[in-house]
């Protein structure tokens, strides 16, 4: 299967809403024989689509599963650049260090690795995640930005707003986000963002942005230690959400934050960021990698670097560069 | 051959400085048998050591090739844990690509690799650097601070200052530093300084500092690009110096300045990079990663995160982060 006339047929025969649409039609649009057209719906059904064929009516799309592959996530992608090379893998260890390995071999810009389920899924700082097959996202993206290292906390916080603003968009839920990068709902945490990188001391070689977010996670498959902390769009009430228009969404909103950033207008991010977050003006906790408290006091604002500033009891503002922030009214 | 017999057996040759050892005084200070000892000869000869042996004499040293074998490195180390563990090969492409590959699978902090040739050394933003035969030292130490990424540029100043108070010891050539990282003598480039990091956002996961230093390289055996600009200790008209010896002082020198730098103490790294600095107070050209000149005015001093703060004509200070500078005076 080519890996444009799958995710063309797959628009063409969804557009049609489960209406058929002839054999004729499909070859004129799409530029290829009606043999081609029977080896493609063959694919598909292979895949677990529904696809019915009947002669002089021509083919109708009757289920549509819930797939992470490059089909469903080429298929209507609105995005010029990235996620649209698709390296899919029903299991992976985690798709992040599939995705550093591709970089360090040479993987372009927007290389996308997407999985169905990870056995050994990463968070922040060492952390495991999570990733059961079909009810999560697990999404890493190749960047090489011409940034320095001290700048690359910047992509994560992009990214952070573009996570908040898909789900809002697609799911209909209020997404917000907790400072650095933990996209929240209702107070509990919806999804990760692991961004990696290697790079020189003055230049980023590459970084790859990993996303990891609940879907149709219940409670018991989530580890018992994030289960009073953790939730899932199914868990907060949204309808049903298929998976790879959550992915587009995200990779359209991504896109456009990151063309901000490296064009020199990081500042219209961080004004998304700060209309998005539970963080700025609560009462916070700032523990340090090491467990340790750090600072109390009130998150009054994010600098240009991500950095988040809290003032202290005695009016004293730090400048908060990591750790993890609680929310003391919470 | 163990780890500690061979470098042992080699510091008590060595020690007699050409002289009769005993067999029954190997055995003794080693705690091994003489069948052992002489399994330990025979290795040292088929390394191209020239080892004699008479009965009731013992044993002699009578040449020592200039190596840079985990023998010679760990023979009188004097470093508490960086470099106690050595892989050596005799050619690699790369010394730093190996050792972020085994930093990856896990290499502990403080791991050297060494190579006699690099067939594909890399030199800072992506630029090849020549490591013929024999001729060079080519070293990169796998380090795991408890830094941010934006800390780890105090890495390769620390290393800078460890390399040029080390030549100056070793080889006696007034050896000085222009920024960030490039040691010199008479004004001609020395050794290179390549600090490769994989890192989260807000924590290192750990840092390979590659070493590259020309020893008796010959002007035709170097890029005819940098001919010019480069020397090395043989050209400068250092005495004889083995290759080991240096790689010692070096890793003495560094560690030093690590545990300076990691105990909270970098101003005292920061002000022996000052004090052999060819840069400060010196009219300076800087270009950026593009080739573009960023800043031209007068390198006033270096901040604690290295960077440099250059005044300009118009009497505004830049700080610099990255590019190259050039002396125009030079």
């Amino acid at each position: 299967m080519t890996s444009r006339t799958a995710p063309e047929l797959l628009s063409l025969l969804s557009a049609a809403e489960g209406g058929w649409v002839s054999g004729a039609e499909i070859s004129r649009q799409l530029g290829v024989s009606r043999t081609a057209i029977w080896k493609h719906v063959m694919a598909l059904r292979a895949q677990g689509y529904q696809v019915e064929a009947a002669p002089r009516r021509g083919y109708r799309l009757v289920f549509r599963p819930d797939l992470l592959t490059p089909e469903e996530v080429l298929a209507g992608l609105a995005t010029r650049r990235l996620g649209r090379l698709v390296e899919y893998r029903e299991t992976v260890g985690s798709t992040n260090d599939l995705a550093k390995e591709m970089a360090r071999h040479g993987a372009p810009e927007g290389l996308l690795v997407l999985a169905d389920q990870q056995t050994a899924g990463k968070g922040r700082l060492g952390r495991s995640w999570a990733t059961p097959p079909g009810a999560a996202i697990a999404m890493s993206l190749v960047l090489r930005p011409d940034l320095a290292p001290h700048e690359a906390p910047r992509i994560t916080l992009a990214a952070a707003v573009a996570v908040a603003r898909a789900v809002r968009e697609v799911a209909g839920l209020a997404a917000g986000i907790k400072w650095p990068n933990d996209v929240q709902v209702g107070g509990r945490k919806l999804c990760g963002i692991l961004t990696e990188m290697e790079a020189e001391m003055d230049r980023i070689a590459f970084v790859v942005l990993g996303i990891g977010l609940n879907v149709t996670l219940r409670r018991e498959q989530m580890d018992p230690a994030f289960r009073d902390t953790a939730t899932s769009l199914a868990l907060e009430g949204a309808a049903e959400v298929r998976r790879a228009a959550l992915v587009q969404a995200i990779l359209a909103r991504f896109e456009g934050a990151y063309d901000h950033l490296l064009g020199g207008r990081f500042s219209v991010v961080l004004d998304q960021w700060r209309a998005l977050s539970v963080t700025l003006g609560q009462a916070v906790r700032v523990l340090g990698l090491d467990g340790q408290v750090t600072v109390e006091g009130v998150a009054e604002a994010v600098d240009e670097e991500g950095a988040l500033l809290v003032r202290d009891g005695a009016g004293e503002v730090h400048r908060v560069l990591s750790g993890e922030v609680s929310l003391r009214s919470s």
